[in-house]
């Protein structure tokens, strides 16, 4: 029996909502796999705790974290009550940056039946390798002066290594897919980081003469997002630009309801992190129409990085064949409770066996 | 008779394909006018100009730009041959920010009988304020190390002026229009800068009570623009977050050819530059299909700058009626070539007096 220890966090909103059904989903492919076990311990961690206690985690949080083989996180971020920018870096910045979580890897493609907010596009399948480690999301930095003199200064720093690291695992992904890497820049903007940026790429490219390479600005990157998804295969882009992309990504899909997320350490030293691309949506908490989608793809991803691929295929499969149903909550036109959709799903993993 | 003179700056690629185009709609303004004079001066500034002079412009071209009334540019940067850091920072960026052109706007509606690429877009028409003299566009920082150990430092400085600056002017507009702002923030990844912006506009909100007002990600807000752009009225964003959702706002439209840009000198002292959202094309250079709605959209907005808003809305209005008729080229699903384009435009607004 092969076991994976998870933590799962919820967190916020409807975080809370759709860890659970990614859980009784993972349950179901114990069933069908019979030799694997998925053994949750939950934690609490969130904005409500942070009311109780004043810190987002304990003290010794990232120290009991590290022992598991994944994290499995909801969403975090609570305006109302903690500002996002303590919220975010005492917890999920926090996971990132000292489990050495340095690529965060968010896929976006067509799904047949599911009505895109795009006019007809055309088949798209595209992965977006986002560096996760540093860039423009830096504690370095502050304001001087009060008043109208107030001036902010925001550092963002970008190393060759962790600019290459990123680089390279977007070189390899796109060998196992498309062979192709396009970049995301803007160094007609940005002075110095950029150019930067362009000058690794550019040496890289020349280790991987059989990808194929492309650079865009980041402004028309975005929008040819919008206008041609199906010329990308696997996209390179700094944390901020990796961030606003697959944002779009999420948002040609259908809804940023059913994007998910990967937070990969690569050096195997500590657990990597499952989280959807979405938010903990307050407007919609409690209706019970929270897209669970989101949460059971990037169950996915965590089953592919656990090495078992087969189930990971199972999976989608099922939320392919779910969606095709049309068995969907409202946030992409259908009419089912999240409840609904996964159980859906699971009929449907339980069928294809 | 009263008379404008412009200083024309074709540039690179099919910006000089699409100026002459503008030059020739707003001499048809002329006309139908009666007392009103268009007076060109054209200038070669461009990346050919950087191969035979080693500069963009000469030593004394802005001393020169300066008596003008205004400023048509049409595209600048050619990669092939001048790095665009380069070529961008010596012209465009140096007359934004050595003539104070502190604010940017561009807007982006839907059009009746465009097809876009969105599916079924409600009707949209939302303008984006972007601080357009600061923020992530910065000389200041560099590198250290070489090799391996290389780290580049990008510094984004946002000052509490500028910042405010660029909230009036949106406060200001949407008062005219449908007294909503949106302010575009990162403040959950970004540290420094984004809580300061945030902070500023929280000041600015309690100043314009009759105005609504809403805060978002800069990532779901590029989401929403292709999800629901119909929510959005004035956007105020930084030098980046505005340049990305400019170019979103073009997607979404049905291509970044027809969309239209105004760099503002607030204080009157230097002119003020009118440039579209597009780029130089170098891939459709010479094929005479380049959209020339972009430049002439241009054109009204430097209309609407000079106060001849009538000949502003009139301009807008022929440019209604050809896109209504399919008078288009490629990139928006017509046949049309530039010049039929333009030859409709003109034939419209003379029909039209
Ligand atoms: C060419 C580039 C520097 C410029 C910018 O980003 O400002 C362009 O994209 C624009 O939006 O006018
Ligand atoms: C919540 C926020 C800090 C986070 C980010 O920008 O990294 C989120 O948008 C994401 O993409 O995971």
């Amino acid at each position: 029996m092969k076991t994976y220890e998870i933590a799962a966090i919820p967190g916020d909103g409807i975080g809370k909502e759709v860890v659970p059904e990614a859980v009784r989903v993972l349950h179901e492919m114990e069933k069908i796999h019979g030799d694997l076990k998925f053994e949750f311990t939950e934690f609490p961690w969130s904005s409500e705790y942070y009311l109780e206690h004043e810190q987002m985690m304990p003290d010794d949080g990232l120290e009991t974290l590290k022992t598991f083989d994944a994290i499995f996180l909801g969403a975090v971020g609570n305006p109302e009550i903690v500002p996002d920018h303590i919220s975010l870096w005492e917890l999920l910045i926090n996971i990132r940056r000292n489990f050495e979580q340095v690529i965060n890897i968010r896929p976006a493609r067509a799904f047949q039946g599911l009505r895109s907010k795009l006019a007809n596009p055309e088949d798209f399948d595209l992965i977006v390798v986002r560096e996760n480690s540093e860039g423009e999301y830096s504690e370095v930095g502050g304001t001087i002066y009060q008043g109208e003199e107030k001036i902010a200064i925001q550092n963002a720093i970008f190393s060759r290594k962790g600019t290459e690291r990123a680089m390279h695992y977007a070189f390899e992904l796109a060998k196992s897919r498309g062979k192709k890497v396009t970049s995301a820049t803007k160094s007609n903007g940005i002075y110095h980081s950029m150019p930067f940026w362009d000058g690794v790429f550019h040496d890289l490219s020349n280790q991987y003469p059989d990808v194929e390479t492309e650079q865009m600005h980041i402004d028309a990157l975005a929008a040819s997002f919008v206008t041609k998804p199906e010329s990308f295969d696997t996209i390179v882009a700094s944390n901020l630009f990796g961030d606003i992309l697959t944002d779009i990504g999420a948002a040609i899909m259908g809804s940023v309801g059913i994007a998910p997320a990967a937070n990969i350490n690569i050096n195997g030293k500590y657990p990597s992190m499952f989280e959807p691309v979405h938010g903990s949506a307050p407007d919609i908490v409690g209706k019970g129409i929270a897209n669970p989608i989101g949460q059971i793809w990037t169950a996915k991803m965590m089953l592919d990085h656990f090495g078992e691929t087969d189930m990971g295929d199972r999976l989608l499969s099922a939320i392919e064949a779910v969606i095709r149903k049309g068995v969907v909550t409202t946030d992409i036109g259908g009419k089912a409770t999240t409840t609904e959709v996964t159980d859906e799903i699971i009929r449907q993993i339980a069928e294809e066996t």
